[in-house]
C-alpha cells in the first residue's frame, strides 16, 4: 500500500468553500494543499495568500500551498475534500478515480444533485471511483466567518468513523466544531433541497409579509425536505440538525444567498433570464427544483412549495397564484406526513 | 347540559395574543368576546377598538366585545381560550375552574412553565379545572402581522380532535392556518425553551459574530430542545416543527423579543436588575432557564446552552467563559443524545 505522508489533505476545488477550509487546516498546523485549475489563481494563492475571485475579504493561511498538478497530488494524501459544484463533480470526480486508491478517503462538501440522474454526489464518487469510505461536510458556515475563527458548526456524515474523526482531527483546535453522524443521505439531499426553499423565501420578503409569513414557509418547507429524506431512505432526525434546520434557517435569514436573492428578484417582476445573467454564481435552485419535481410523483410525495417554486421560475405562476395554491391546501395534521401522530 | 349557544369562543386575556385572535375571529364572523381584567380596557376595546397598551399600532374589529364579567361569560362559550403570561395563569385557571363544565374546551396559548412546580399550563387547567378537553395554541405568530391578513401558520396540539377541528373552525376563511397535533408535552416545552435559546442568541450577536455562530447556537439551542422534551415524554418531531423549529428561529431571527434583547444588553455589560427593570415586559425566560436547570439533572439531562444562560443571567460565567465552556465540549455525534444514529 502506498505511504501517504506527504500531506494530511488535499482540497479539490478553489471556491470560497474549498480555499476557507484549506486556510482554517493549514492554520491548524495540518499539511493541506488545494487543487485549483487555473495556474493564474495557483500562484495568487501562492505568492499572494489571497484568492480574490471567491475570497476577496480575506487573507488565508501563509502555508496553504495551492497546486494544479491533481493526478501527481492524489497519491500524497490519505483524504481528499472535494469542494466543488455539483455541474463540475462527475467529471472530477472521474480525474479522481483514475489516480485514487483503495484506501483513501474522500469527503465532499457539495449542496446539489445531479440533475439528470437525481443522484446524490456520494453515489458519483462511487461510480467514478474505487474509494469505499467517502462523506459529506455540510452545515450553516460562511466561509469569511470561519476564516475570522468565529464559533461555526457543521456535519461530517458518513457510514465510516474513521471518515469522521480523520475529517474531525484535520479541524481539531478551532473554533469550527465538525459533529458526525451516519446519514450521508439526508445530509445529501437537506443541503440540495434548502435551496429551493431560499427561493420561495426570497419571494415571500418580496411581496412584504413579515416573519411570521416568512416562518411558516420555512417551516413547512423544511416538512417537504423531510418528506423527500424519508422517501429517499434518509433519518429525519437529520433534518432537525445543522445541515437541515441550521443550514436552511441560516441561508433564508440572511438573504444573501443566490437563491433567495432569485426569488426576491422574480418577485419584483424581472424576468428568470434576465436574473440568471445578473447573478453572481449559478442558482443551484433551478436545476434542483427541476429535478425533484420530475421525481416527485414518482416517489408518492406532494410537494406544495416545491412545486409553486417550480412554477415561478418557470413562468407557469404569478405569485399571486402560488400564494392562492398555497393558501388553498387543508391544513389537516401538522406531522401527517410523517405517521401517526 | 347547558345550551351555549351565545358565542363561538370566550377569549380569556387581552394581551398581543389575545387582543389579536379575538379580532381575527370576529373579522371572519366569529362571535367572539374578549375578558379583561380591566373595565378602562374593557371600554376602549368596546368605543375605540383599539387595545393601545398591548397593540397600539393595530385598529381591532369593530365586532370584537370585551367583557370584564368573566363567571357571566364563560358558560355562554363552547371553546375559552386562555392567553395569560404563566404568572398569572393558576390564579385565572381556578376561577375559570369555579364555573367551567365538563364539556367545555379550554385552549391556552402560553409559553412558559410554572416555576416552582415545573408543571405545564395544560397540567395546570387539569389541577384546577374539570374540564378533559384541553389543548395549546403555538407556532411563530407575531400579532400585528396576523391582524394585517398576512398568511401565518401555528399548531394546536390536543389529544382530542373535537378540540383541534373545533378551534380550526375558529380562524377558518382567514390566512391563519392551523394545524393540529397530538403532542401537547412538546408543544408546552418548545414554546417555553425557545425563550432561553433567545437570550443566548441575544448574546452571540452581542459579541459580533455573523450568521454562522448564531445559527449553530439555534440548531444546537433546538437540539437541548428535544433532550429535554424527550426525557418529559414528547415526540421528537414536534421540535421540528411550527413549535419548535419556526418559532424558535423566528424569534432569533428577528430581534424584537423580550428575551434575546435581554441577552444583548447582557452582552454590553449591562446588569440584570438595570436590564430588567426597563424591559418592556416580563422576561420569561430567567424563571423558564431556572426551572430547567432545577431538573435537567433530575431527567438525567447535560444542556449546555441552557447551562451557560443561567451562569450569565446569575452573574457566575462571564460571556468569555460561557463562549470557552461551550467551545471544549467535545463534538461527538450530532444526535448522540437521541440514540444510536
Amino acid at each position: 500500500m502506498t505511504v501517504r505522508d506527504g500531506m494530511d489533505a488535499l482540497i479539490i476545488g478553489g471556491g470560497r468553500m474549498g480555499s476557507a477550509l484549506g486556510s482554517l487546516m493549514a492554520q491548524q498546523g495540518r499539511r493541506v494543499e488545494l487543487w485549483v485549475r487555473s495556474e493564474a489563481r495557483a500562484q495568487e494563492i501562492n505568492e499572494t495568500h489571497r484568492n480574490t475571485a471567491y475570497l476577496p475579504e480575506v487573507t488565508l493561511s501563509p502555508k496553504l500551498r495551492a497546486t494544479t498538478a491533481l493526478a501527481e497530488s492524489i497519491p500524497r494524501a490519505p483524504l481528499l475534500i472535494m469542494a466543488l459544484p455539483s455541474t463540475a463533480f462527475r467529471e472530477v470526480a472521474r480525474a479522481v478515480g483514475d489516480v485514487v486508491e483503495g484506501d483513501q478517503i474522500i469527503v465532499h462538501t457539495t449542496k446539489g444533485f445531479e440533475v439528470d440522474t437525481f443522484k446524490r454526489m456520494s453515489q458519483i464518487l462511487r461510480e467514478e471511483t474505487c474509494a469505499l469510505k467517502v462523506g459529506v461536510l455540510s452545515g450553516p458556515t460562511i466561509a469569511a466567518e470561519i476564516l475570522a475563527g468565529h464559533p461555526a458548526g457543521a456535519l461530517v456524515a458518513s457510514g465510516f468513523d474513521e471518515v469522521i474523526t480523520k475529517f474531525q482531527a484535520l479541524v481539531e483546535g478551532s473554533f469550527f466544531r465538525v459533529y458526525g453522524g451516519r446519514d450521508v443521505t439526508g445530509t445529501e439531499i437537506a443541503g440540495a433541497f434548502k435551496n429551493v426553499v431560499a427561493v420561495a423565501t426570497g419571494a415571500v420578503d418580496g411581496m412584504g409579509f413579515g416573519g411570521t409569513t416568512k416562518w411558516l414557509l420555512v417551516t413547512r418547507g423544511l416538512n417537504e425536505m423531510g418528506q423527500l429524506g424519508v422517501a429517499m431512505g434518509a433519518d429525519v432526525l437529520t433534518f432537525g440538525g445543522l445541515v437541515g434546520v441550521g443550514d436552511l434557517a441560516a441561508t433564508c435569514a440572511s438573504g444573501n444567498s443566490v437563491n433567495y436573492q432569485l426569488g426576491l428578484r422574480l418577485s419584483r417582476g424581472e424576468k428568470l433570464a434576465d436574473i440568471v445573467e445578473t447573478l453572481p454564481s449559478a442558482a443551484e435552485a433551478i436545476p434542483t427544483t427541476d429535478a425533484i419535481m420530475r421525481n416527485a410523483s414518482r416517489l408518492g410525495l406532494e410537494l406544495p412549495i416545491v412545486s409553486v417554486v417550480y412554477g415561478l421560475l418557470h413562468g407557469e405562476l404569478s405569485l399571486e397564484a402560488c400564494l392562492a395554491r398555497l393558501m388553498s391546501i387543508p391544513v389537516g395534521s401538522e406531522l401527517a406526513a410523517f405517521g401517526p401522530n
